[in-house]
């Protein structure tokens, strides 16, 4: 973009109480977003946004992230429908990581796996040996293996 | 720890729908943990764990983190009074983010700023110029200044 509407970084006190936004970015210029429904409060998804992303989303209202695998911007739900509508936006204290409160269009999964949200398995520790998972979501939304033709 | 109950990193598929925990840890060693309340489903804060602050977690049953400031591990509430009773954890499909489920000890508090949530700020766009915070949490739940003797 052209022209930033992101404050550089200030002071610690103008980041932890100010009304700047003064996003920090890590080592590879990205910062963090947890994404929530805005209905149930369900964390839905963990994304990383770089600079531009987040002016995107911000502009556009729909959310966009950097891929880490692909390396490029992603637009959730530009192939699956799955887009996020963007209800709110907050900073932590520090202001290096944010909450994205969303509904979901399309068939209202966020996982791609075909769950509502990626979390949803929870760990079970039954005190020894390999620590296990177990589904706290019993069904999914939708099957990606028929989607793509998997068995 | 001398013998860990995390798994190895498997296939595909058996991190994105398995029953085995194999969290992917970043170069640095480090997974985000999401932590919200378990009453209300508020997002409270991202911290940041390595294997042992994990495993730490895991057994005792109260949050532990790695500080990536200090380059320590990092007991919340050890001082404050803070401590996060976990009372879940999920994984999401790529096991690299976790989710904790939490109830806050003490004052109930988890921003050092005096906040019940580090996300006490939401982002305002009035359409141009920079960008702004506006407080979503009305009041604090403790102040902070008087604590440690700040004017």
């Amino acid at each position: 973009m052209c022209s930033s509407r992101l404050s550089d970084r200030g002071d610690k006190d103008s980041i932890e109480t100010g009304d700047l936004l003064m996003p920090k970015f890590d080592g590879d210029g990205l910062i963090t977003a947890v994404v929530t429904d805005v209905a149930t409060g369900e964390v839905l998804m963990v994304g990383y946004m770089n600079a531009e992303a987040l002016e995107r989303t911000i502009e556009t209202g729909e959310a966009w992230y950097w891929s880490r695998s692909r390396q490029s911007f992603w637009k959730k739900g530009e192939t699956s429908g799955q887009v996020q509508k963007v209800h709110q936006i907050l900073t932590d204290c520090d202001q290096d990581a944010l909450v994205l409160k969303v509904s979901v269009e399309g068939n209202g999964a966020t996982c791609h796996v075909g769950y509502r949200s990626c979390f949803f398995r929870k760990i079970v520790n039954s005190g020894s040996g390999p620590l296990r998972l177990e589904r706290v979501e019993s069904e999914r939304v939708y099957a990606p293996e028929d989607v793509y033709g998997k068995s």
